[in-house]
């Protein structure tokens, strides 16, 4: 997608081969800054702290990270440990664990001088297919958006969660592919940006849309129920981190919410995600899925601008240390509030996601 | 209630009875700053920007501005105009019409020479039975959290949202009052507070509930949802800005959401409120009313601590001036999610609160 006109991913390699450049998602919307990862370590360091963020990233970002483990040190206990490090960085998306499962299953059976070279080729893969299975995610859902402004003749309001734009993937996004190909296809909309406190996701979705012309206004997290219930929002779309098998959706804390007040308010509540989100090894996602509590400094200070406009940043600290704070990073919706989850292959309603993924190895 | 062991309350009348000390909310929980107000502009200010603010406390700081306005003008025009300038500051909460209501019939009557004191005498009288009804709100609730402990035999987890404590009244609170009796009476009890974006009213309830040693964890509005679906939740505890005849509650941005959750999960949903925020005018609340559009500004920037600890307070500028701002102050939570209403008389179903309310003049 493009800034300023140039055209950008989130994660590309290096030239020499030796590392991968990311754009560092900490400092977004405020500072538009690039950061070199040349190790495993500032691979998972970068996972873990969020400068890239979103499931299908994630799983890319840790594929690179896997190649430059192998750069180092390309014997079988050094691709164990590397593969056990990154698992550790981010329990609950499934593409992590789903990328670093690929990379295994390339790299073991190869002789350790073959490996460093099939693992960056493997991973520059990885990352051509995440930007085309999330441009074809854009190509399914479009035609629900165009169905909704037939419907209403007017422009239609999508409220959307976090951020599943292109800077949660390599490119494109989830949720937001299919904004910016309904814009680009001349569906007139506007997008509810939901802050999503704690870490505001939301700056990134507010900072895309606007980088690529589309309509959009930032609410806090409260909002979106008050919204539903006077006719403002026509279609609540979110990404995924992972989805189970009977279609329940984990996703940022919070989209739990928003999918009830979108189901007592008549309105359609949409996931889109890659089908390398869908666990089929979950069922019932509330009870199985793992959710990673996050560190309470998140929720302690909130980092802004000091001064509108200008990039110097200060960090309000809200909460004192003699206050106790909880982080759970994500909720889980279930299917049954889910009208439907977008994959690059189609939209399914949640009953019919197990038959459509049949042919999956 | 106490603050580092001395009674407060968070409006009292000066000593010459020529103005009222208030604590300023906007500079909590960082500094516990009084202010001065002297005219009816100071009140009308002191309400719009939310240094002083819940129901029950603006009704009570709009009749000492009513008080403060005559005595620098005792005229039917300036009682007319002053009426108007307060009803004007804030149109959501029921209460500052009621106590302005109260006033005018008070005082209308009256010879304009009689007017001074007479309102200075009924502002007061409006402050001391606030926090006697507010005392008697924490006395009808605690048997119900008595109750849910004794079936439950371990420390219950109520969550509460914004701050319906003894900073949004004259003293006790409504939601917090229940909160406070039940700690006193031995209940053993921990609060989940929300942060309550945009203007973060959870740090005035963690401020509250460390200050009378009542266990706490603030949280994100995001984490609710997540919290009641494992179990974490036994009671969600809420005030009130208006409550229809019917039982749908007008509170803080955000409640709604919350009681679709423990609607969800079955898990009770009360809102403490005294009679004075029912409005028998008001049928079906999500249709009627009227709901404040703050300004943009409370959601731009958040303001902290510029250093954890130390009270010097920065401001963090988060959405760009480039990015449209929604700030809807107050949703309606239908009475179809509200197990109960909880007033100085009693607890009542949605359903019996106009029976209730039979005697009232």
């Amino acid at each position: 997608m493009k800034v300023n006109g140039k055209a950008w991913r989130s994660i590309w390699p290096d030239a020499t081969g030796r590392s991968v450049h990311i754009i560092d998602q900490t400092r977004l919307p405020f500072e538009l800054v690039t950061t070199e990862l040349a190790s495993l370590a500032d691979v998972a360091n970068a996972i873990r702290v969020m400068q890239v963020r979103g499931a299908p990233l994630i799983g890319v970002a840790a594929a690179f990270g896997i190649a430059l483990a192998m750069q180092a040190d390309a014997s079988d206990a050094s691709l164990a440990e590397a593969l056990q490090v990154l698992q550790a960085t981010r329990p609950t998306a499934v593409n992590l664990a789903w990328a670093l499962a690929a990379m295994r299953s390339h790299l073991e059976p190869l002789a350790p001088t073959l490996r460093a070279a099939a693992a960056w080729s493997q991973a520059q893969k990885m990352a051509d297919e995440d930007a085309g299975t999330n441009e074809a995610i854009g190509d399914q859902g479009r035609p629900l958006l165009d169905a909704l402004y037939r419907k209403l003749q007017r422009p239609i309001n999508v409220l959307t969660h976090c951020n599943a734009g292109w800077m949660a993937t390599v490119d494109w996004g989830t949720a937001l592919a299919i904004i910016y190909k309904s814009h680009d296809a001349g569906i007139p909309l506007h997008v509810w940006v939901d802050e999503t406190r704690p870490r505001n996701q939301g700056l990134l979705t507010a900072w895309e849309l606007r980088g690529h012309g589309v309509p959009h206004t930032y609410i806090v997290d409260n909002a979106g129920g008050h919204l539903m219930q006077h006719g403002q929002v026509d279609l609540v779309l979110v990404g995924a981190d992972r989805v189970s098998r009977r279609g329940d959706v984990a996703n940022k804390i919070g989209t739990y919410l928003k999918a009830l007040a979108a189901f007592d308010n008549g309105i359609p509540f949409y996931a889109a995600l890659p089908e390398s989100t869908i666990d089929l090894e979950l069922g019932d996602a509330v009870k199985e899925i793992e959710i990673e509590q996050r560190a309470a400094g998140e929720v302690r200070a909130v980092t802004g601008r000091r001064t509108a406009g200008e990039s110097d940043l200060t960090v309000a600290n809200l909460v004192d240390a003699g206050t106790n704070v909880a982080n759970p990073g994500f909720d889980v919706t279930p299917a049954r509030l889910v009208t439907g989850i977008i994959t690059e292959r189609g939209v399914f309603a949640p009953a019919q996601l197990t038959a459509s993924l049949a042919g999956r190895n």
